[in-house]
């Protein structure tokens, strides 16, 4: 007997099967704020809905409730005063292992079944789910509701059918006959149970609350582990209502809700508890280096999967197409101020420019000309407001300053504060450009988040691949990108690629940006590099969450 | 264009994946050393192949080769001789990283076909292969020759189909199209490469010098590393042959043979040097305790798979087999005197006995049946020369004396030392079998490898279900048993190795014994307890070795 949700997300399930072999497009939630899809009355339900937490406690019903604690700020000055419970860690640890003993049993099926369940009903919520990403990210609207609701659930759903393949590979049971010439076979009935490893804990990331939060979160608990949320200080109200959901959906399918619980922490040693302690056997994290660096170093009972900081980088060889290459890089530095882990920091340009359908244009010239793009792409301010967002965190606005200073690097284009009229309090910055020589590593040779691009000057574009490489080996990167119009120059980048394992993106110059990163069929992040130890969303991202315990006897 | 190797061994491959998924009998080689499987004169000339090496050079045109090393001590008293090329650390992984670039461009089919082919070749040395595996580690003949040989060439061939499967699920190229409303849609084709994380290290061990090899030295190889196999001190010789074969086999078919080396070291500091080198990805170790947690403590770099030590255990709740329950363990506790990770340490025995087909036996009956069934199944000598083979290290014989000295149990059954006419200077001991109280933990509750069993008096057999699940918890064990008619007292063993993660065999009285373990259907340890930390084989053995590096561009 199949479990009923099983059955009713069959076909999506088998859907989305067929796009993790093909990697083709693929979507199962609309990324549009399609009233068709989403209901007429949804953009509307889901702005009351995100409302009406405003100055509320945000009740979970979680065991071992001791306090209230809150303080989110929005980027766009926004009030938000929403408080959240503050629960023992260890009687969150406590519940979950108990409500694994249910999830164990309803098989690789009902914990499949439930996990799109829960993710159809979250993209019923998007909109809910947009304002409360928008307004504690600084994303732009249209970025919040893409990224921030279906993008984030397909990758969820990515999880949950990396997760269904890997365990439906494990048979329940099995006939073991095994012939002994004129004596009759031996025959052993075997039975093999997957057992999730433990709990996982979800460390959340400040600007994109969602995306980021459900790999992890769909993979650890579609394998059969328990999962505390431990939200990023400033972005919990995403992360509170989608566990409000999972709680939900669970309960009404006969699962202990407390398998899935939210970890508000006031104090930072109440993290590092949780993390450490011997019962959590996962741990997925998308932040800073310094922290996942102590998460992998001091969580050795846990498989840790960390998404660090690194520094992207575009490598300018030439180009068949300059104004549509300059329009289609202006873009993905304004996108969310550069606040995405894969917005490019480092343009690498030859210092003997680079040859265009438009003849030879200097270093100076791309420096000058991307500067001028840039501009152009936010003159309107409806669009700059728009595709710029507001700025997630002081440290980001210290960075812009220090950019603009000149301290780092010649700068081509300073960072302008621009004035919101809707969030008259929103932190609001464009791009800052800097030039500087290979030689001046220090300044561009560490991830400095926010919008901030450094054109490098390099010998050679040879030299540049080189160091391309260099910096992704040694620092990490999630993108790259290169333009060329020379066959050879592609193939030794991508050889490069290979070597430092990186995605590569190759002469962008239309509706794709090298900061996209499309579920089912972009793996975002190679695992293989210092940026991250692990890819959304892979075989290996799923398979070591789990393991199979058999029991054999005689028949 | 195929392979042609992937082609040649298409249908062993369609089989060896159909075995993983359903996990009933198979077997791609012939586990008997049958004349018409192997050829007439395969014993002979497999003999003479070993014999050749004796006293020799073993020349295998490393690079990086210093010195000559040898110094294998056999357990049969056998003179070997033979001595082995001492490499540079540093040259081994140069070479392997050079090599490297060649294996990722055959493709996953290509590095498919030509592991398989390798496997072929090692299956057509078989004998040789037994007769090194026999003399080194002091495995009986059968066993030197089933262990040896064709099982642990189908664990390599597991290993491999695994990897295969895992790395064909990455499409090679995707053509991603998004439809944009009235606009024309968004096209762009994706290229997958999928690329080896670095040198692998496959740290051998002194017993099974394939069976626990071959795993992941296949896993790795398949999945595009550069492996250096570092042999135990002691059993060198069945490594330097498979490494040989490989490289000859690698050679053959165009690919750069030092892709697979063969490390001795003279020095401790060598191999630390060696595993701990910021190019090794990944090491596979079969051993101690000790050396695997320094492994797993200091390799920070390096993605660890470690089968450790565990204390594997038995409850014994009741049978209505009570002869042939005596008998099947009598053989476990016997079979290459107990040297195997699989060897059951500790036999938990209600204190007021158990019921049986045969009446009620008290815990005193269950002691001296079980001594007089080990004393009547070695009663006569050829087979219990057959069965015990040799002891394989000093320090197991100082264990097997502290055991007969009566300081760790009460000696049931003390081991004794047994002659061998054809080999006089081989260690030949058998089984010793200790009572012991379950509060008499440091006794039996560490691993006491070799011939040692406790039959430890337990309050009840839910208290034994309790001490088995906490044995397994914390010191780790790859196998359990349990003997009961009653289903509750089966259910209660099964769901405390669900939680403790352990594989259960259930009342065997036949022709299949705990400590044994099939390829293609019993995973081998679940990764899921102190024992080891990966299974073999499955999902989780192969997924996180390689890595998948995209591209993409504008169609």
């Amino acid at each position: 007997m199949s479990h009923p949700l099983f059955e009713k997300h069959r076909i999506k399930l088998d859907n989305a099967l067929k796009a993790i072999q093909t990697r083709g497009y693929w979507a199962a939630y609309n990324e549009m704020p399609s009233p068709k899809t989403y209901g007429e009355t949804a953009a509307e339900d889901g702005k009351r809905a995100f409302e009406a937490h405003l100055g509320q406690k945000f009740d979970l019903a979680q065991p071992g409730q001791a306090d209230w604690h809150g303080g989110e700020q929005s980027p766009f000055g926004v009030e938000l005063n929403i408080q959240y419970p503050v629960c023992e860690a260890q009687a969150l640890i406590d519940a979950g292992q108990q409500a694994m003993t249910g999830w164990q049993a309803a098989g690789c099926e009902g914990r499949t079944g439930i996990c799109i369940e829960i993710l159809d009903r979250l993209n019923q919520q998007s909109f809910e789910l947009a304002h409360a990403v928008m307004m504690t990210t600084g994303q732009g609207w249209m970025m919040a509701f893409q990224a921030g609701s279906p993008h984030a659930q397909d990758r969820g759903l990515e999880a949950v059918t990396y997760a269904y393949r890997e365990q439906s590979f494990v048979p329940l049971d099995a006939l073991w006959e095994k012939q002994q010439g004129k004596n009759p076979p031996l025959v052993m009935k075997k039975h093999f149970e997957v057992v999730g490893r433990g709990v996982g804990v979800v460390v959340g990331c400040g600007t994109f609350p969602t995306w980021n939060t459900y790999p992890g979160l769909f993979a650890a608990l579609a394998t059969g582990n328990a999962v505390i949320v431990k939200p990023h200080s400033n972005a919990i109200l995403p992360a509170a209502i989608t566990v409000r959901t999972i709680r939900a959906v669970l309960a009404e399918n006969g699962i202990d809700p407390n398998l899935v619980t939210l970890c508000v922490a006031a104090k930072r040693e109440t993290t590092q508890q949780l993390v450490t302690h011997s019962a959590v056997k996962s741990i997925d994290f998308t932040g800073s280096n310094v922290f996942g660096q102590w998460l992998i170093d001091n969580c050795r009972q846990a498989q840790v999967y960390a998404e660090l900081a690194g520094v992207n980088n575009i490598v300018i060889d030439s180009t068949d197409a300059y104004k549509s290459m300059l329009r289609n890089v202006a873009f993905t530095l304004s996108l969310y101020s550069g606040q995405m882990c894969t917005t490019s920091q480092v343009l690498f340009v030859p210092a003997g420019g680079i040859e265009t359908e438009d003849g030879h244009k200097s270093y100076d010239d791309v420096c000058t000309d991307l500067a001028r793009t840039i501009e152009s792409t936010l003159a309107k301010p409806e669009v700059a407001l728009a595709v710029l967002g507001a700025v997630q965190s002081a440290a980001t606005l210290t960075r812009i300053d220090e950019a603009n200073s000149g301290v780092l690097g010649k700068v081509i284009l300073a960072s302008k504060k621009l004035n919101n009229p809707e969030f008259p309090n929103a932190e609001v910055h464009t791009p800052a450009l800097l030039a500087c020589d290979a030689a001046d590593e220090k300044a561009y040779m560490e991830e400095r988040f926010g919008p901030i691009t450094f054109v490098v000057k390099v010998a050679d574009t040879a030299a540049a691949i080189a160091l391309s490489e260099r910096v992704v080996s040694t620092h990490g990167a999630l993108t790259t990108g290169i333009y060329s119009t020379k066959p050879d120059v592609l193939d030794a980048m991508t050889a490069a690629t290979w070597r430092s394992k990186v995605a590569l993106s190759i002469n962008l110059t239309s509706g794709v940006f090298v900061n996209q990163s499309s579920a089912f069929s972009d793996y975002h992040g190679t695992g293989g590099n210092p940026s991250a130890n692990a890819s959304y969303a892979d075989s290996a991202f799923v398979a070591n969450r789990f393991r199979v315990v058999q029991r054999r006897y005689h028949m």
